[in-house]
């Protein structure tokens, strides 16, 4: 009698690991079950869906070959029993049977298995404020909601839009309202900072700024308190602990969590926030069912403890495993690093590992290194700016995490997939410093961005380099923090430097760099001496050259003038 | 008394390790001395200096915040001694000083070190063959000559080109020549393939067909015998053993040797081929005498033998490493993985770690699993395919080595640099299925390309999948091979396929993908098939399942109709 497996969810994890198992078990009877009639479609592509990139919903649906990834094309193309619009109920282990019924007649079945894989997905957070049920508030739970609002956009019925939540899916969302539809777009994040825990305030910073520059508004720090609607129950106002936000449409990107009840209803052990718990080969507290995607807890492999990855790469790869151990090959899933990139209009954000506040809450001794430096040999025609953000842990050099920001293209993909492997591998800021980036004048430079980050980073943990916050700072020029005993020195060319002293002759100095061996005796004893260039490579190199002869005033600006610019403060010239 | 510090070598190596020398070691007395009169130039930019896309040789010498590195710049900027037209004559090791000479003046003088650096970097080969004296026959071996070779261009005085040698520099410079000047270049290759050791024949041939699609003819296989020239002693002629090619200008690609001279007349260890031996501190058989650069003999990580790597990269992170050991910092420099990439017009080739040829040469089993896929979001408007070819060695599964091919930009330098740190610290195949590429539609696919290459190396390694090579196929169909019991098997849709099953009625039938399951008892069970697809992936499916239903006489068409159609065969449909 052949093997009987059930796949329950048929999104990403589900149908990949129906897929692998149908090649390595050709004698298996496979059902893949979901209570949806969409099917296997890439979530990831609804903010481009949206947007319009994606004209149609079918796309997202389809194959690289273009065929609609259908219950026909799962039963004819690979070989699987499919039953959409079928709702797992409950798991019988004893009798290893799955309750399920159709969602439109109601009809009930139940479904027999050997070996059971939980693809289960998760479901988005939906904030619990008065007006949550108002017409035009939505999440982005299926590809059913995103057609809801791509329609809404269609007929022009939105003005103006709300996003709740300046994480990745957010600011995707709020990008794709206001780039082609022309929505006049507000995030409201209730953290700090937008892309919280993901990268450092400065990045977050620079994104935020970007984001204003394209007709988002970005309110941070600030929470939804009420959503008011109009006499037709439609959604009109947000209402915040700091002003009131007129809108038509509210999106609320605040996270998902996992989809784990049918598992723990079945007593499965899942963890206090619901996820499915497994083991390395995906495997959950009952051995013959299997668990993967955005339902289960994972490993963060940087800190060691549990995590949470809802990602549909993450899902793929987990689903590979699941099939693999479903046919006996003992395939490993071990956790993940948290490699993470978006598009934001016309720059991309990425991130890989923790972030420094993540890293300094969980106990170890974080530094971080903002490097900026042309992405490709500064001489050739296309180079642009790049922005690497290292984490390194101080006590033993090990790189916890790299973060960028860069010109959007693919270029700060090739850094963050480099250090992908090597910070989940424990490498330290010398394998960093020696990591061999493939190199030419029109991909990268000579010493690749990562390698300089390494080479900062470095510096800075043994004391070489010396630095000033970039927030710190700021405050300092915005006058919010008293400090009257320093003095900006810009080592720019007379050109770039003068009218910066002309304008702020109490706070800001002009000193080329290649005068100040000649002439550092000019520069102020009895201040701390703020370095200031375009990148934050000469004012170290002056740093070290300073204290050399005796100074040890001076505080390097990392990033230099490329970061102050890209913040949008008051005080640019 | 402060150290005495000199560096021989002013071009990659020698002002690194001089520049950082000076950082960490305020005290000492530092001089950078070089035979020319141009130093610190960049290299590798010659071949966009030549094109135009670089306009002034002095951005090749600039840095990024435009200062010209000239011997003012190292002086002030730097604290560098700097002695330009200074040709290093002799090392006299037992007292501590190099005997120099001005180039222009032969004014002999001798400068005393406590430790010396040699950073003597590389020459160019010339091929030892008659006429290679003439007028018009250049190598690359420095700025001026580049500077000449514009010159010509400039002038009009270049209508054909013949470029000797089809590695990375001559493919760089027949661009160079074809691209913005127009001149009718043509690539002799000695070797069966250009990019002869670094990529697998089937993606240089993908690179060959792409220079002929842009004009620049490449002939392999083939080797120059002549130069002959014109009345004023101006080339005008390569004669190889098959054929006559007319030409203006000779530029002669074959490769650099190291000059290894200075140190071995002063009983330093070289190696046979005249690099100069160094541990992984970079430190020569003499203690007081380090070596970085095109100079050095390296190691290469994957094979564990002795390399020779004259990269502009390389030189910059040994020179670093030179300048830690002499400061005290005790910094290793391991060997070379060979990471590389080049645009070649509008695509792009890249590689790390070894190729199948030199795997196989070197003894290990090795495989190869080329994979044709989307670089991004198959949805995505700006997709494209990228091809990767992942080298495995069949015993252990250790991955060897990465190539790709993709269109131009740096898409394929993401997945060459996650493969190189990899490669180097000798993961397995599982690590690349498993390796956390960032992912989001706009960049990268949930199954990301390189894990994709990964899946199948191990469909391929565990006997899932069973490949033709694309090279057999093509004799096969081009007549060149004897094959009468074989049959191409096209899964296309119907549109696609049944043309060319129409065309080649003997060789060549229609059945698509999805109906493969009802229909297989069509096919012929007397015959090799040969499965056929746009990339490969159907025709796996397909394969493994006839093997389900009894049939294993089947071969997959690697990477599919995508790759035979970028090799310029004649029977494309």
């Amino acid at each position: 009698m052949s093997q009987k497996i059930v796949v329950i969810g048929a999104v990403a994890a589900g149908p990949k690991s129906a897929c692998r198992a149908r090649r390595l078990l050709p004698d298996a009877e496979i059902t893949l079950i979901d209570q949806d009639d969409l099917i296997s479609y890439g979530g990831c592509g609804i903010p481009y869906f949206v947007s319009g990139d994606v004209a149609d919903e079918k796309e997202l649906r389809s194959t690289s070959f273009h065929m609609v990834r259908d219950p026909y094309f799962f039963k004819e193309a690979k070989g699987l029993n499919v039953r959409t619009l079928t709702r797992a109920l409950s798991i019988d282990r004893n009798a290893k049977v799955v309750h399920v019924e159709n969602v439109k007649t109601g009809e009930k079945d139940q479904i027999p298995y050997d070996q059971l894989v939980l693809a289960t997905g998760s479901r988005p957070n939906m904030i619990p404020i008065p007006g949550k049920e108002l017409k035009g508030v939505f999440t982005i739970s299926s590809l059913h909601k995103a057609i809801a609002i791509k329609d809404l956009l269609a007929q022009g019925k939105v003005g103006k839009a709300v996003v709740i939540g300046g994480g990745a899916i957010g600011i995707e969302m709020a990008e794709s309202l206001a780039d082609l539809w022309g929505v006049e777009t507000t995030i409201v994040e209730f953290m700090p900072q937008i892309l919280p825990r993901i990268v450092d305030v400065t990045i977050a910073s620079m994104v935020q700024q970007h984001l204003k520059e394209n007709g988002v508004a970005c309110y941070t720090s600030e929470a939804a308190q009420k959503f008011e609607g109009n006499e037709q129950g439609w959604v009109s106002k947000v209402i915040t602990n700091k002003r009131e936000l007129e809108c038509d449409l509210v999106i609320v990107a605040a996270g998902v969590r996992p989809r784990g009840e049918l598992a723990k209803e079945a007593g499965l052990e899942v963890s206090p926030s619901g996820a499915i718990v497994v083991n390395q080969r995906m495997q959950t507290s009952d051995p013959s069912i299997y668990a993967a995607g955005d339902c289960v807890e994972t490993y963060n492999l940087v800190t060691g403890k549990k995590a949470y990855a809802p990602m549909g790469s993450v899902a793929n790869r987990q689903g590979r495993v699941v099939a693999d151990n479903l046919a006996g090959i003992p395939s490993r899933f071990d956790g993940v690093v948290g490699s993470f990139i978006m598009k934001v209009f016309d720059i991309c954000v990425g991130a890989t590992g923790i972030s420094t506040e993540v890293a300094v809450s969980e106990g170890y001794r974080a530094v971080n290194a903002l490097v900026v430096q042309s992405d490709r040999a500064h001489f050739f025609p296309t180079q642009a700016l790049m922005f690497n953000n290292l984490i390194v842990d101080a006590s033993d050099k090990r790189v916890l995490g790299l973060q960028g920001y860069a010109k959007m293209g693919d270029g700060l993909l090739a850094r963050i997939n480099a250090a992908a492997s090597m910070i989940a591998a424990g490498a330290r800021i010398s394998d960093f410093s020696n990591l061999e980036m493939a190199y030419a004048p029109p991909f990268s430079t000579a010493v690749d961005v990562l390698n300089a980050a390494a080479n900062t980073a470095d510096n800075l943990v043994e004391g070489r380099l010396k630095t000033v916050s970039t927030e710190e700072f700021v405050d300092w020029m915005d006058g919010r923090s008293e400090h009257s005993d320093w003095m900006a020195v810009d080592l720019r060319h007379p050109k770039e430097a003068e009218p910066w002293a002309a304008a702020y002759p109490d706070k800001w100095m002009a000193l080329v760099y290649d005068k100040v061996r000649a002439n550092y005796k000019d520069l102020p004893t009895d201040k701390t001496l703020i370095l200031i260039c375009n990148a934050g490579t000469r004012s170290y190199e002056i740093q070290v050259f300073l204290r050399s002869v005796g100074l040890d005033n001076t505080l390097v600006l990392p990033g230099g003038l490329n970061v102050i610019r890209r913040l949008g403060v008051s005080w640019w010239r």
